[in-house]
């Protein structure tokens, strides 16, 4: 099935807008796992409990490329079986590496990401273009996604994505539009492509007017909680029938109580996210 | 010492402009590793074949994630051992990522590739904009360096950064002025600094209004060979003095013959390489 009618299927069965980010740092897990010889391992069974506890509450869950290869040489297996075990409970996932690389190394991501690990979908930066992205493009037209950055969540995305081109357009507006275009070929039953697009939770204003040009393409929304980005910001991301979004955090969730409960935290903290969130939207 | 003073101490030492980027690929391994029980584990030992048989004319090896994280789970170990093994042979190391993320998840890589895994620079995209690049700019004050895209050697790359700002400059123009404004802090004894650029080997005209404008900023140029560019194309990525970037080629190198020669073939690839680059600059 069309990666994005997946997508949709699951935010209406659960009533969920939320994608929770697995972003584990050994040092900042809960005291239980500290003295662990392993790292990854500690992280692993930290993903696996946060996973059981918020599965209800979020559609879909986004581990951090880097956050995992920080933990040491277990950090690409652990990586693999977070995304393995989520998928067992019933959740959809991305890999969040936000590739970006020529031609055939991207279709080294690809393969790495989508077939051996079995992410359902990718982040992918834009700058190096169309054919930095094909590979990835390719599996879309099976049953895999791709959210391309369009408008990061971090204070300097304005150095760049707002600088304004010769045709008065913004980039990120430019980014956009070539986001929509690509995804065209890739939109299905429920009317939203497969080819998404970042656009941070901080900048609601840039949000509106993306989410105004781009009918069939879905939000990956991050920067909700410790960033600063609120329930009012992210409006602005969802259509009229609050559909086209997913509002993602992740320290805010993890850590929400850095105890012993810190599952039981995690699992309430997405609850509140998921309710906050349908509220605004008058759900 | 600086990262660029490392660079240009080696570069004489050797009189080589050359890197050979790693990207192993398992089913184009020469036949001697076919049927291997672990793609990884054959992959490890033709990068040190390679390694041993470039050794004297390269200054620099530059492994890339992605090709490493399709060889499955033992990957990132094969990655890292890769970079120690290319430093206890005296190379330096560049680990190929395109890192870009926000800040703290900036961290986290600059902690795997410079901490963890030893590498000695990174390259990172510049998308995100300065904060995502911090981390890395953290650890350049100290014995490491940085390469930033600016223009990238895939035919795509003039999608997004050939359009023109407001200003009248090409976006690859405000990009090389973003990091030569980086770079200022990190400037070491050789007049070069360890915040330095990626501009392709197959855009001359390109590098060649870079190269004028950032005179203390190191090139990284991949694209030499199979991509298409030459040592005429990569002449205008040097100053009059005959320094300022390193020359990059990957396949062309690594499966320079795809027989059970492999490494002696990689090795004399390397040279006639290094040989051109020196013919084209006069030296």
């Amino acid at each position: 099935m069309n990666f994005a009618d997946q997508l949709v299927k699951e935010i209406e069965r659960k009533d969920s807008r939320v994608c929770v980010g697995l972003d584990p740092v050994f040092e900042k897990l809960p005291k239980q796992y500290s003295g662990a010889d392993d790292p990854a391992e500690a992280a692993f069974d930290f993903n696996r409990k946060v996973i059981d506890a918020v599965k209800d509450y979020c559609v879909i869950v986004k581990p951090s490329l880097p956050f995992h290869l920080a933990l040491g040489e277990g950090g690409w297996v652990c990586f693999g079986k977070t995304i393995r075990y989520a998928k067992s409970k019933g959740l959809l996932t991305i890999a969040d590496a936000k590739a970006n690389d020529l031609g055939n190394t991207a279709a080294a991501y690809a393969n790495a990401f989508y077939s051996d690990v079995g992410a359902d979908a990718i982040t992918a930066n834009v700058f190096m273009g169309s054919d930095s992205l094909k590979p990835f493009f390719d599996y879309c037209a099976k049953d895999k996604g791709i959210f391309v950055l369009v408008k990061t969540s971090n204070p300097s995305s304005s150095e760049f994505q707002d600088l304004k081109a010769e045709n008065g357009k913004h980039f990120y507006e430019v980014f956009a539009k070539a986001v929509a275009n690509w995804g065209e070929r890739f939109v299905g039953s429920e009317g939203f492509s497969s080819v998404g697009a970042v656009v941070g939770a901080t900048f609601p204003e840039q949000a509106k007017k993306i989410r105004r040009e781009l009918k069939n393409c879905f939000f990956l929304v991050p920067g909700y909680g410790a960033q600063g980005g609120d329930a009012n910001g992210v409006k602005n991301c969802f259509n009229e029938e609050g559909l086209g979004a997913i509002v993602s955090a992740s320290r805010s969730v993890l850590y929400a109580s850095g105890g012993k409960d810190f599952a039981q935290a995690a699992g309430s903290a997405a609850k509140k996210m998921q309710d906050e969130i349908n509220a605004v939207l008058g759900l």
